[in-house]
């Protein structure tokens, strides 16, 4: 589980990346980078509240980075564009240990 | 300085919200919280982005939290919105001292 585990968010509806996101904290990932660029961002942070208030309880938010992406358009030009990525983490509960 | 210092994001042009924010810092503050709620959170990261990358060299962006917001609808009926808090620190040096 120690491989970095990213869910990019883009212009599908809420409730596709939360699935996403719940089926791999119970197929047993520990963190998850719920990641977005743009007018996706508010989704992102939809997405991290909705898990973490809803779907999976004892889940946290970890520190939210963001950053400035240069990205070339098909003209040439390059264009500045915000990003964000917000950790989902949990940490699993070995039921088999009780 | 310690009053807790917001800027709320809403649907302006972005540059509006960044000249609010690098002239509370030419006046002395130290921390400023860019907040937002729903769509205006992308335009509040690039706000911060944007202040932090090009108009404010050593400032930093703080702890960024989420959080979940009711918001009660004409109707009576109650909707969630998520919102950002994005702090902005610069930690003022004064020439005088030199």
């Amino acid at each position: 589980m120690t491989i970095e585990n990213n869910i990019f968010i883009g212009n599908k509806p809420v409730m596709n990346y939360v699935l996403a996101v719940v089926t791999q904290i119970n197929e047993g990932e520990t963190e998850i980078n719920i990641r977005a660029r743009g007018r996706a961002i508010s989704r992102a942070v939809d997405v991290a509240e909705i898990v973490k208030n809803r779907f999976v309880p004892g889940s946290e938010i970890g520190e939210i980075k963001t950053q400035t992406e240069e990205i070339r358009n098909p003209d040439g030009r390059t264009t500045n564009v915000s990003s964000i990525i917000i950790p989902i983490i949990k940490n699993q509960t070995n039921f088999k240990d009780f």
